[in-house]
């Protein structure tokens, strides 16, 4: 049965507005995922919170009031509560009828596994990680490796911008030795983005496994980081441009990666 | 010669901070870009902005000196003042140095001209269009037809994220009529992207003339839009993943279709 809480002062409810901080995170090892729809796509993953907060208006809709019963079933913590506290919590004017916190979960770099895997390296804007954690489910990557001091990718914001895909992705994190190791040890492929790369898309053949390695917004990859890479590729550009957003040259990355794959695997 | 402001309550600094509002830019006509390095560039573009203001620190480098010396002759208000009213009229805490005013302007749509154009439907997100201005620049596109409802680029989060393309790039406002009457004039193909489309990269040729058609976040081309498309696109999907961030499927799809043109005007 549902704990019912509608103090904003209740300690619980200032636990969870405490994820948006990354002390928060760090102390509780969760993080906030907001949503009727997301919760019910962690739990098709058999990805279950530690808490999962309901508004009555929930209710009405016959999925979540299953997932509540099973979430209970399964000892999670369920809460109702009013939208005024989801609100305080997700700190939105008009917030989620579902809110859950999730347990913060990292695979070891050794359980990643796949033709195609990204690494990021410095990454500062959370909205671009789950943006691209985001890309490389939908292109079915094996996972993503947060390299050096690559951002939070249980943030708020980033976990907004996955869309879900936190819970199909497997995440690592990985110094760059760690890196080089892995991949020297999988027999990967580096392909790194850099402006010294030969041109996207020169059809030369593609091993059979590759990992993108994207380094951060304002610098990209630093010079030791291209020198380890077995391959530099160059995002075309024309006009005045000079650069692009990094999840959109990921993405770019990554789809002409699948398309010489003829999309191997895509969904009919 | 430059005026000197220190002042938050001064009224010129109050409209400034009123451009963060749909509100203000409505009233003015102005918006705010921020940042020495975009408004040297805009003036590269000859964009020159109608107010320029700038702290001390700016001032220290002799390309900025430069600007606000070309600006003075050119009778743009230049203002001198403090990092703590440029913070107030960023909205950030550590603003940066030169934060420029500039005219909104946007091009009729019989302007716009190329072989390869954008339009855009009920974009919500300043962030995403800001993105897609950006990206098309990369891709040497002719302009960005904005289609509906479509969120203002003239926003603070918009200007951001388009980097300085903004000022590369043609801006039109078009209803749907407007935009099937133009491609029709134009002779262009309207290719739109939808789960109803063909795959992606199925190398039928492309016609000469192509506008890119990309619908709201959550609902996509609505059906008299699709149907007016003389193609319709699929993204390939994999896994779990029901849909790409709009930003990286426009990217996805113009890079794919200058690929086909062999990357045609891309810098060395």
């Amino acid at each position: 049965m549902a704990h019912q809480i509608s103090s904003a002062q209740n300690p619980l409810i200032k636990t969870l507005k405490s994820l948006h901080l990354k002390k928060g995170r760090a102390e509780t090892g969760l993080f906030l995922a907001e949503g009727a729809r997301l919760a019910l796509e962690a739990a098709e993953l058999d990805a279950w919170p530690e808490m999962l907060l309901f508004s009555p208006a929930a209710l009405e809709r016959p999925r979540v009031r299953d997932l509540i019963k099973e979430a209970d079933a399964r000892r999670v913590r369920t809460i109702e509560t009013t939208q005024t506290v989801l609100g305080q919590i997700a700190k939105r004017d008009n917030p989620q009828t579902v809110i859950g916190a999730y347990r913060q979960r990292l695979a070891p770099l050794e359980a990643l596994d796949g033709a195609l895997l990204v690494a990021l390296d410095g990454i500062r804007d959370p909205g671009n990680l789950g943006t691209i954690i985001r890309t490389a489910d939908s292109v079915g990557a094996g996972g993503v490796i947060l390299v050096g001091e690559t951002c939070d990718p249980f943030s708020v914001e980033a976990v907004r911008a996955t869309m879900g895909s936190l819970f199909a992705v497997k995440l690592a994190r990985a110094s760059f030795e760690d890196l080089v190791r892995f991949k020297q040890a999988r027999g990967a492929s580096l392909v790194g983005a850099s402006l010294k790369g030969e041109r996207l898309a020169q059809e030369t053949p593609l091993p059979e496994r590759v990992i993108v390695f994207m380094g951060n917004e304002q610098s990209g990859l630093n010079e030791d980081m291209e020198a380890a890479c077995d391959r530099l590729v160059k995002l075309p550009m024309r006009g005045r441009a000079d650069s692009l957003n990094l999840a959109v040259a990921t993405a770019v990355m990554l789809y002409d990666i699948w398309r010489r794959r003829d999309y191997d695997g895509a969904r009919a």
